[in-house]
């Protein structure tokens, strides 16, 4: 036998680097990143200038690579609009999953389903591309809400053509017209949560992307990789550690209390968002304080400001994205289990944008792996193993 | 603005290799390949060794990482002929889907479907992987068999639990029992496709499972990838070629003709095996060879070997697995478009086996990606745009 392990692998592998980290793994002018200044860019343009744009003209940038003119986006806009409804061979199969299922695999089953269902997937233009990118854009959340109504009983909520993404979206969500100022905030929670560079469930898409399959597949893989915990499942987790903690004055005993169990605190910790805070979580944070006042319910805010100087101090860890975002998903009154979902609602013109990029210039990614097992063992039939 | 174009990416990141190609993206105990001599290896054994072993055995080493013994042989495959059913939840929904749809679109939604429909999913223990693994090779071919049956308004073929894994499958797809040679042959095939460490499949799956999601999730992102035209949709490429061509004496100029045009030719060139035959494909083609001549038609063989001497003088490229497999599909009367679903329930158990390796020792796979965009454009807002 000749097993490879541990400082061997290092040994004969002096540029190997474990999950990738640091390792180029393909070139995008999609998202900037710097993890040295944790600076942000979509595009070229920077993400906190953004969160004053709509989540459908930073989809459009995601998309078509440019900022959208009025035209554009109005046309754009419109379409959204249109397509804010599912094929009628999908809708009544999303209508009879079982009511306790997950909605992050019904997503995932939907997304699928959409795939099984274009009759037009044999156009494998780049434009037959977009025009599914711009569907899958419309059609997440409706898919979301009609699993939604559905497991709980609730009544249908048809889309509102005079509402923009992020307010019909939250409007199909809550089954009311969402006040003004939370429209405005989840808003800019979508775009934050839109695109970031080669994350995981993003890179995913690329790696299924490349075998040149469809855009569906690609969706579909990155949906099941962001439900993960250690991904998109981190918002989840932080709005049950809020819950269980429930007073500011009881965090930083119960994450002294966490890290002595070893335990892995939700909301706090970035791979890239090391050197600096991440510009999404100081900007999320903002509105966090702002709504929680606004609705005259701090404690939730509280707990994570609590939170956030005991990691800091403890851990030398500051929070991401999904600290913050928990908090104002809260304060909006969106069930937990529909964060993680909201996500991936947020994340599909990131994601789109990347396979279709990943198409126009397509390389297959296929690794190698380090082999650390046995070598050369000799095959004895079964009847005479021992 | 600022721009990196080709040569420039070469400059600033000069160990950048476009696809990974190459790269080691992780370790592994599973499989063995070299590049060098064209060996390869299951778990330390040798690939032309193991074509001599059922499929199930094989299955079984790849998931437990050593071969069993009579006994537990005895009980693995029992457990597999229990497993040969889907749930009641899953069962209706595939027997609505469009008649119309591919195959490969039905085996991405279906494992979606048993993901959601498994209510043990909170246990993530690596037994509770283990026994997921299981019951989904045994339900790959059942998944397909009835969906293919509904599709072509055929009569339900219920599994034979006298029949081993690899007849079993091809009994339920071809609707009659066969004959033994053809089963032998196409359990054969089932092992040769078993597995082969980081190909795009795999990789997905694992990127998919490194943020600690379900194993569901993880083949499910693997069968979309498998789907890909550069990946495991090739065996049905070749034989659409092989029809087309349909005369040996005609497939040089088919040939000449293809690459004229620029065309990819199916079934040959792998981004492993470049210096050394696939062993893998040098196993199949004896396969091919044997079973056109039993069967009395020996067109397709004989126009492969007519390819093979071609494309290895004008491109010096090998045949890979899927050409020769094509062949031996193509003899035993299975429709074209679930070539590569049996791909996929072949390889489902080393995706299984690497899913369960990679949530064993852990490692959130996420790389980086070279920008090559625009940076600090200025954002102004939409109605002083031109």
């Amino acid at each position: 036998m000749d097993v490879l392990v541990g400082k061997e692998v290092d040994r004969e592998y002096p540029g190997y680097s474990p999950g990738l980290e640091g390792i180029m793994a393909g070139t995008t002018a999609i998202c900037y990143l710097n993890d040295d200044t944790g600076e942000l860019l979509y595009r070229g343009y920077s993400v906190s200038d953004l969160v004053n744009a709509s989540y459908e003209e930073v989809a459009y940038l995601l998309i078509y690579g440019r900022l959208p003119n009025s035209k554009e986006f109005a046309d754009f806009s419109s379409t959204l609009v249109k397509s804010r409804k599912l094929p009628d061979d999908v809708s009544p199969i999303i209508q009879q999953l079982p009511t306790n299922a997950h909605p992050m695999d019904v997503l995932r089953t939907g997304v699928s389903l959409l795939g099984l269902s274009d009759s037009t997937l044999q156009d494998s233009s780049k434009d037959a591309k977009m025009t599914r990118a711009i569907q899958l854009v419309a059609q997440m959340p409706v898919l979301l809400t009609e699993f939604n109504n559905h497991a709980h009983g609730l009544r249908s909520v048809k889309p509102d053509g005079s509402l923009g993404h992020a307010e019909n979206f939250l409007y199909m969500l809550l089954g009311r017209k969402p006040d003004p100022k939370l429209a405005k905030i989840f808003n800019v929670s979508m775009v934050l949560y839109a695109e970031h560079e080669l994350n995981a469930s993003t890179f995913s898409a690329r790696v299924t992307a490349s075998t040149l399959t469809d855009i569906y597949s690609a969706v579909t893989s990155a949906i099941g990789t962001l439900k993960g915990p250690l991904h998109g499942g981190a918002n989840e987790g932080v709005a049950k550690m809020l819950m269980d903690i429930d007073d500011p004055s009881k965090a930083e005993a119960w994450v002294s209390a966490a890290l002595a169990r070893k335990e892995r605190i939700m909301g706090f910790g970035h791979r890239i968002h090391r050197k600096t805070e991440d510009p999404r979580s100081v900007t999320i944070k903002k509105y966090a304080k702002d709504l929680g006042e606004y609705i005259g319910e701090t404690k939730w805010y509280d707990i994570c400001f609590a939170l956030e100087k005991k990691m800091s101090g403890e851990k030398n860890l500051y929070p991401n994205l999904d600290l913050y975002s928990a908090v104002i998903y809260m304060l909006m009154g969106i069930p937990i289990e529909l964060y993680t979902p909201i996500f991936v609602c947020s994340r599909i013109a990131g994601w789109c944008a990347h396979i279709i990029e990943q198409q126009e210039n397509n390389r297959l990614i296929r690794p190698r792996s380090i082999y650390t097992g046995a070598r050369s063992l000799k095959y004895i039939p079964m009847e005479k193993r021992k």
